[in-house]
Parts: structure tokens; C-alpha cells; sequence
């Protein structure tokens, strides 16, 4: 064999292996995780005993970095509802639309196509089912603020007759039990199974489908969960249910990254962060035994101008990020009603408050959860030395994951729209 | 041939592909430059007239990012000068080290390394030539503040009878003609071309050792140059010099990146983006060229803490920086002097201003060139809608871009030292 067939013959192989389509796919948006994010999750799970820093699972899977910017008659900073469409659709779209272009016209997801071709398909966030991420993936609306819309139409807009989702798992009581409709019971009459507690997790049966709602908006944040958890588990129960024969799409998303960003609060953000990290250690697992299985994981955007450092010193120091029993916004709520106030935030915070903190505590002018939830992310952004310059998103490129089969798909320099175009040319749409 | 056999053979000669020394290699640092200043400069180049956001030349050569964190006894956000070692030697030290290990002891560098293999070496920058950055790649000291034993030590510390560098381009007057010393004159002695103006790069003579300074310490901005730039014709000098049979190493930096971070002046910033952009686009072009060269692009950390978008704003409004004549700093220290100051400020900007800015730049308290640029800087944060959280460093991941020969080994989520590491593993050092 000449070198030169040779080499055509390993091009042509190459070239046909990236064309075969994997059987499951699994997008995993971290909404808000912007590059600060992750680097910053590196130090936070640092283990401080040892000399070096250890690398954490995004550091196995990093392949390159996406822009985010929304229709250009938008400007340059996305909002969640443009970039999911993005992200589903491949198409730039106006802040707030819900998988239509910017003539309000629906848009095919790559979940939907998935669906066409025979996959089960699902949704496991920490938001309500119907928030933005997975709203932009399931179903279309021209805004995303139409919640009781976008509800309705998990139900009412089949796709050639079946219902969009397989599974759905997150929070949204107020969306689905409502005065004007009980969607949970319409689901249930047609053949679903619905839990509203995340222990049933363990006794649905499988292969039918599912609705499981803990919440009633998004369910509570990583640090009020035992373990630091919920999203892990929601995700091994999604792709237990969803598999079968003819391969699965399923949207994951981290949904409160995004949260403590627009809350400036670093610890949350953190422990939504090791919240996603554990579900994609399980994944990697997962892949590792499941080769036909593609795992794609971006954010939409970056969120809260987050960072590592600031105010002229060159330190970060997550060791008083790292021992919190309760979020900051629960210590906040538990705080307005406690009559020893720097008791309880020494306890929930994990260290001792010195006089200054122990002053903007009992000094605090309005008695309202709100401002006590300034106060304690205010202590921590000064402890951790960490930068915040906005409440809302910024336009930083944001860093992209993969692994498993096609994945070498996304290397290097993409644009959010990329991501679709990607899967939906591994799942062989031509045009 | 059998398949087993057939890709036996494939990653055999992959592998031999791997270890493939470039011939050349060209280290490219952007001081400071961040993921946000990269996607930034995307916008900022963005043609308006077009619908669609223009892709960079960095958008071509993306290939993963790098963390940056020096010895962990400093912490986790670095200095340049531990920045520059860890590039240069692959090894973590404490911020203001120059290629020197914890015990202060001397590490080899890649530059050296080159040398020691036959190539000739150069460095090509926009500060002072003997500033933290082209230092770590090129000589050894306990402290980057140590600038006049730097300067000598170019001069001193041979290497095997070797001058270290046969082309150095920068700036440094104040350093290397000295009342104690004059090493320009030393220099010359030995053999090397001196010039001290740029329109000089077009007379020198090929093939013989170049030394060339250009101002006292650092290069005026990029912003105050003809053209906006002054990077990319010292690199094309560079190159062009060292081009010889054994191959070169060259040590690029696009120092004052982090010298507008630092005074969190955007609009420098970018305007040092745009020359190293020019600079990238003419390297690509060398190497299309020259394929036994590897380019290697990173940048040491970040600065500033900049943000696209803040203040609850989602937007960013590069219009507002595209225009300007002069840097922010020229402006400000002609707005000390000049009786006509919205005129001149309107004039340099390239926009009118409004009332309140009007009356930000004729009520400076105390005036200084300082409080100028502070308020010029302010207009332009306001105008652009840019946030800072700090005048210092930052400690989030740096995007890592390669082309040419062995760029394949610096995809996806790499260490600083790393890039060393590889580097050094390509020109076959096998320890």
C-alpha cells in the first residue's frame, strides 16, 4: 500500500467515523458558568494537604470555547432564552425567544429531531422545567416569560402525535398544578408517572414515562440539599428512564450557576458548581461504558462579571467558601427571625466572625431577608476576595466539554450556534 | 495489510509525528490577556456594516486553555514573572521570580534550551526588553525588580561562550545606556547591530546579532504608533533575522495588554489586541510558508478584573473605542496644557460629549495627567459599558492558541507548565 492510499484510507475512516451518529446524546448546559467559573471551582475543590492543585473533571474534558452573542440587533451579551435557542436550534435569535427567530417563527431542536428520528428524549434541571434552558430546547414560545404557556405546551404540542418529552425532572408546582389547569393530572391520565419527591426516584418504573417536580419554581439550592446534591441524582434516574433501543436525547442543565451570579454570591455559584462536577464525573463513567453515547457540556453565557481576585489583591481564597451547612440566601431567611444572630452565621458559615462582620451583621438597617442576604455575600466576596462588576450576564466567550462518540466535533474555536449545527449533522440532518 | 496492523502503523507514525522537532518555534505571550479581552476583541473588530460578528484570527488558532497559577505557597493568582517561568521552564515559583525555582535556585528555560541545540534566539516586545516577561525566558534572577542586573546579565551570563540572544527588540534606554554602565556600547563591541528607531528595522544587515531599543522602557502604545502598531513590524524583523539552518527560538510578548488592564483603560487594551492580531495574521501567514515552525500563542494571566457588559447592563459598546487618535494616556497629558480641552478631548475620542461628561473632564479636582486619564478612562467605562473589579491580576483560566508544526500537542485543558513541558518534549528533551 502506497503512503498516499494509506493516507486517504485513514482520512476517509476519519471522515466516516465522524459521521456516525451516536445513539444518545446528552447537552449539559451550566447556565451563567462562564470561564471564571471554572477556574474557580479548580481552587474551591482544592485539596489544601497536598502541594499541587488537582485537576477536576472539566479539566478532562475541556475541547475549546464558544461565543454566545445573541442576534446582532440584540448587540453583543446574551440572555438564557437566546442562548438556549442557540444551543437547540443553531440560530441566532432576540433576548427572550423561546426556539423562534426573530420573526417569532419556530425553529426545529435538535431534541426535537431527535424525537423525529425515534429517541426518547428528556429534561433533568434545577430550575422549573419550563425556564428558559429547557424551554429552548422542548418547545417554542416568543417569550420566555409566558411560563403557564410554555407548561401547557409540554402537553398540548404534540410532535407527530406524541408527546415532546419523555421525562421531565425539576421543579414547577406553580406551573403544573394550577387553579386554571392540572397539568400534573394530565399528565398522569395519559400514561405518565409523576413523584413529587425526589426519594420516589428510586421507585418509578421503567421505561415509562416520567414527571418528577420537587419544587415549585427551581428546586433549592445545592447547599440545602443533603450531600450538596440533587442534580447527580436527577440525572442517573433521566438516563436510567430514557434508555432503549433507539438511543435517547436528553438536556441536562446546572440552572443555578446562573442564579448566584445574579445574586453576586460565590458560594452558591460554587456549590452548584460541584453539584454539575459530580453529575459529570457519573457521566464519564456512564460514557465509559456506554461508547455510543455523546456528551456535549457548554454555558449560554457568564454570569454576574465574576472575579477570582480583586480590589488590587492577587489572592482568591475559597477555604471560606468551603464549609457552609446552608446557603447564604437560607442563612439570610434564618437570620430575621434568630435572637442570636452572629451564633447562627458562625455556624452556617463555618468560621468565626470578626468584629467588623459581626458589625455589619447586627447593624443592618432594613430587617428583610434581602438585606441580610447582602450582608453575608458581602462578608464572603471580602473573605474570598472575589470581584463582581454587574447582577446581570456579561459576553465572555464560555468554555465547551466533550467526550464520548463525536466529540472531537467540537474542538476548538466554535460559536454557540455551532453546537447545534454539530448535532444535528452527527444525527445526520443533511440540509 | 491487516486493520490491526494498519492502525499499528497509523499510531506509529503519529507518534513519530508527535516527537518531530519544529525547526522553529515562536512563544507568543500576550501579557495579561484573558479570555474577556480575546472575546472582547472580536467585538471590537466587528465590522457593523456586516451581519455577522467577524471571526479573529485568534477564532482560527484556539486550541484550549491553560490555568495559571504560580507555587502554591504565593496562592493562586500569579505574577507575570512566575508567569513567564512557568511558560519558559515548566516549573511553579513565587510571583517576582525570574526563571528561578522556591529556592531561588536557576531553572533552564526553553530559550536556552534552543540555544544550547544550535538555534539562534531572539526576543521581540513592547516593554522594556528586560521586563518580567522576555527576562523569565531568557536569564535568571531572584527578582524582576532587579532590572539593571537583568540588562547586564544579557550581556554577562554567556551560555557556552554564547551571547543568549542574537536579537532583541523593545524598548530599555534607561537600562542598557546607563550612567554605570553602557551596555548598548558593549553590545556593539561584540558584534551586534545597534539601532534605536523602528524606520531603522528596513537597513539592518541579515545574519548578524541585532540589538534594537526603541524607547526608555516600555513602547509608546499601540494607540499612539502610525498605523496603531509596532508589534507586528518588530516581529517580521525578528523572524527575518533569525531565519537560519539550525532554526530559532523567538519569544514574542504583547507586553501593555496588561498595562491597560492595569489602568483599566479599555481602549489601550484593545488597541494592543488589534497589534497583536496583525501580528498573528502575518505569523499564520509565515507559517503557511515555513511549515517546520510551530507557533505557540498564550497569555500569563489576566488583569484588571475587565468585563464585557456591567452595571445590570446586557451590552457592550465597542463603537465608542473604535475611533480614537491617540491613546487615553497621550490625551490625558495633552489635556493638561490645553486651553480648549472638550475640543481636544471630542478630537482624540472621535465622539462628542455629553453634557455630563462635559463637565467630568472641566471639573478634574487636581490637575494632573492622572485625574485626566482617570476621567477619560471613566468616559470611555461608561461609553462602552466595560466593568473592573481590580488594577491587579486575576486568576482565571488563559485561552491557549497553536498552529504549525506540533500544535496538535497543546489542545484542550493544559497547565501552564505544561506549555513548557511540551515544548521542550518537541525539541527532544527527553529528562
Amino acid at each position: 500500500m502506497k503512503l498516499s492510499t494509506l493516507l486517504l484510507f485513514v482520512l476517509t475512516m476519519t471522515s466516516v467515523t465522524a459521521q456516525t451518529a451516536p445513539k444518545n446524546i446528552i447537552m449539559v448546559v451550566g447556565d451563567g458558568m462562564g470561564p471564571e467559573y471554572v477556574t474557580a471551582y479548580r481552587m474551591y475543590n482544592d485539596d489544601a494537604a497536598t502541594p499541587q492543585l488537582e485537576p477536576t473533571v472539566f479539566d478532562s474534558i475541556l475541547v475549546g470555547m464558544a461565543s454566545t452573542t445573541p442576534a446582532m440587533s440584540e448587540g453583543y451579551v446574551t440572555d438564557s432564552a437566546a442562548g438556549a435557542t442557540a444551543l437547540a436550534t443553531g440560530v441566532k435569535t432576540y433576548n427572550g425567544a423561546i426556539a423562534v427567530d426573530v420573526n417569532k417563527q419556530p425553529l426545529l431542536t435538535v431534541l426535537e429531531y431527535a424525537k423525529q428520528q425515534g429517541r426518547k428524549t428528556g429534561i433533568a434541571v434545577t430550575s422549573q422545567i419550563n425556564h428558559a434552558t429547557p424551554a429552548g430546547f422542548s418547545t417554542h414560545n416568543e417569550s420566555r416569560q409566558n411560563y403557564n404557556a410554555i407548561a401547557d405546551s409540554y402537553f398540548d404540542a404534540k410532535l407527530h402525535g406524541q408527546f415532546r418529552l419523555d421525562v421531565m425532572l425539576g421543579g414547577g408546582w406553580k406551573y403544573f398544578k394550577r387553579a386554571d389547569r392540572d397539568l400534573v393530572s394530565q399528565f398522569q391520565h395519559a400514561g405518565y408517572q409523576y413523584i413529587d419527591d425526589m426519594a420516589q426516584l428510586a421507585n418509578v418504573k421503567a421505561q415509562q414515562p416520567l414527571l418528577g417536580l420537587f419544587a415549585d419554581a427551581g428546586l433549592p439550592w445545592a447547599l440545602d440539599m443533603p450531600g450538596h446534591t440533587r442534580l447527580a441524582p436527577l440525572v442517573k434516574s433521566a438516563v436510567k428512564q430514557l434508555e432503549n433501543k433507539q438511543g435517547f436525547f436528553l438536556l441536562v442543565e446546572a440552572s443555578q450557576i446562573d442564579w448566584g451570579g445574579h445574586s453576586n454570591d460565590v458560594a452558591a455559584s460554587m456549590g452548584e458548581m460541584h453539584d454539575l462536577a459530580l453529575t459529570l464525573t457519573w457521566l464519564k463513567q456512564y460514557v465509559d461504558q456506554h461508547a455510543d453515547t455523546l456528551v456535549v457540556v457548554t454555558a449560554d453565557h457568564s454570569t454576574g462579571g465574576f472575579t477570582i481576585g480583586a480590589r488590587e489583591q492577587y489572592q482568591w481564597a475559597p477555604q471560606w467558601l468551603q464549609n457552609l451547612s446552608a446557603s447564604p440566601e437560607t442563612l439570610a431567611k434564618r437570620l430575621l427571625d434568630s435572637s442570636d444572630k452572629v451564633t447562627l452565621a458562625e455556624s452556617v458559615l463555618g468560621f468565626s466572625l470578626n468584629p467588623q462582620e459581626k458589625a455589619q451583621l447586627l447593624e443592618v438597617s432594613e430587617k428583610k431577608q434581602k438585606a441580610y442576604y447582602k450582608v453575608v455575600t458581602a462578608i464572603l466576596d471580602e473573605r474570598s476576595i472575589s470581584g463582581w462588576t454587574t447582577h446581570g450576564h456579561t459576553g465572555v466567550d464560555v468554555p465547551v466539554f466533550a467526550f464520548g462518540e463525536g466529540s472531537e466535533q467540537f474542538r476548538g474555536q466554535l460559536d454557540n450556534t455551532d453546537i447545534a449545527k454539530n448535532i444535528f449533522k452527527l444525527m445526520g440532518k443533511t440540509d
